[in-house]
């Protein structure tokens, strides 16, 4: 059972988990099972950034630590038991950027990640050969091997200038109005090998509740991927990441209202409407209004646990296999 | 009072020290006085390194770790209340190399150091702005500004083969004997801004107890400065790294078998000759056989307390006002 999965970093990993921990104690779906499932994730590279030097992929290793045991559970990203003391010392150097988060553990991933690619080495070969420590049970591509950086314009007047995603969304916490957000690059950048392939060759795809402008938005704008997902025979089966008027997690509305856009399941639905075959949405969301090529379901969507999680993974897999048993098969 | 030294790691570190604190104490030399010192060290980069894509300067860091109250006292390398988080992390990679001790508080001077010298800030540039931190008290000059690393050729036969001087000082504890010792790059490299002027214009000119090989002897080597030695009006005053046939600290006496050469006092009085004034040897060695025009001094050389290496750090320099009152007043 051939799953891909478009990805950016919280949500998507969790979900993934659970998808990955449910299908494992499939009797189908298995190692063991008659259709083990071999389940490919294209990450989102759009909010990749290089902090003194270093390259940080924030949603590679979100869904690399997440599925690989090493995440901080609490914050949903970073690595569990961490330390700062590498931070502390940059500070005290007066070295900028300061508001970023770089934990001592986390921080040899990216002295991994740098030198590999000094070396010549794609983003693509680097995760693989990262992910021979990580082993998640899954193919992490990231969406491509190119540059993408998420620019947001802030201001107004005089004051109006673009930061770096990383800085609106950590430093700023997304608090300050955006005009503007923009994948810098993304119009140049190739698909990472394997990702068209991925799509194409699906049984299944999932569309995990991801931010729909900074991370699921960036994968899809990837030149070829969006055609690659009209075309692709497998049924595309997205979750919802808003309940109500509110994001599950995250900072999605803030991204919405940068589009001019209210924050819904709804809205989401229609960004996704081109290739969307399956949307799942919470109970509370049951009415929301989807084009009638679009199967909406009602489902809890709060990955409260991992039980709940794993339900969840389980229901939008479920449903793809009710929207297309024959390419299921 | 223009005080310059050559120095390099450990031994040099608390040489200068002892020497900036008994200074600082005087009524004539200290802060306050009529002639403050002023203490230039040019610091031996021979056995700089690259490792894992970031620049480290093992004996820069350690004369300004030391003199800034940022040294781990026991080991004499490295950060105090040091942790190696990210270097387990780089382990649990399998990256290498996994022998050098890279702490975490220690690696942020390497990053910093990295991304100053990617964006063009030479070495000497660096330091300086490292140093603003630290505060050592002295000026701290690289050597060089280019790239010079000792390689040692250890073995024989088919298994001859060059290591990185870290290697063998580090991994091997310099157990492996040595045939050949060789600091690449020396003939191009450039002495760094400052150099040549800071030997020129000196009225006192030491050489801490550090190795003579791997430490003093790139120094020098590097095209002028030996020339700047010879042509110094200061006097040159010196302390043996050698108490009777062994090192006062570290390895002294594999690098000097690597040039044929007995470990003595009286040997490494030999390699500086043609610009050494005077000699301060252990009590032990008071009948070391020097070349005439060098004053020997026996007196205690053990830096084992602050007092003990204040003491020794006087005496060679109060050997220097004795050596040329001309040139110091």
């Amino acid at each position: 059972m051939r799953i891909t999965a478009l990805a950016g970093g919280v949500g998507g990993a969790r979900f993934l988990r659970g998808l990955r921990d449910d299908l494992a104690a499939d009797p189908t779906y298995g190692p063991q099972g008659p259709d083990p499932a071999e389940i490919t994730v294209v990450v989102n590279t759009a909010d990749d950034i290089t902090l003194f030097g270093l390259r940080v992929c924030p949603d590679l290793d979100s869904v690399m630590y997440t599925l690989g045991g090493g995440i901080d559970e609490d914050r949903g990203w970073g690595r569990g038991s961490e330390s700062f003391v590498v931070k502390e010392e940059l500070a005290a150097y007066g070295a900028e950027p300061q508001w970023f988060g770089l934990g001592d553990r986390d921080l040899a991933t990216h002295i991994v990640r740098t030198r590999m690619l000094d070396q010549g080495y794609p983003l693509s070969a680097v995760t693989e050969a990262l992910c021979s420590r990580w082993q998640p049970g899954v193919r992490l591509l990231p969406m491509s091997d190119d540059r993408v950086e998420t620019h947001v314009t802030i201001g107004s007047g005089e004051d109006r200038r673009a930061v770096h995603f990383q800085e609106w969304w950590v430093r700023l916490r997304a608090a300050e109005p955006a005009s503007a957000i923009a994948p810098v690059g993304i119009e140049d950048a190739r698909p990472a090998p394997g990702v068209l392939e991925a799509i194409e060759r699906a049984q299944v795809i999932l569309l995990p509740p991801s931010n729909p402008v900074v991370s699921i938005g960036p994968v899809v704008a990837v030149p070829g991927v969006r055609d690659a997902l009209l075309g692709a025979p497998a049924p595309v089966v997205g979750v919802s990441p808003i309940i109500g008027t509110a994001p599950v997690h995250g900072m999605a509305d803030a991204c919405l209202a940068a589009l001019g856009l209210p924050t819904s399941a709804e809205v989401v639905a229609r960004l996704y409407e081109p290739f969307l075959d399956g949307w799942l949405v919470a109970e509370q969301d049951a009415g929301t209004v989807v084009a009638p090529s679009i199967t909406l379901r009602a489902r809890p969507l709060l990955m409260s646990s991992a039980e709940a999680t794993r339900a969840l993974a389980r229901a939008a897999f479920d449903l793809a296999l009710e929207l297309a048993p024959e390419v299921a098969t």
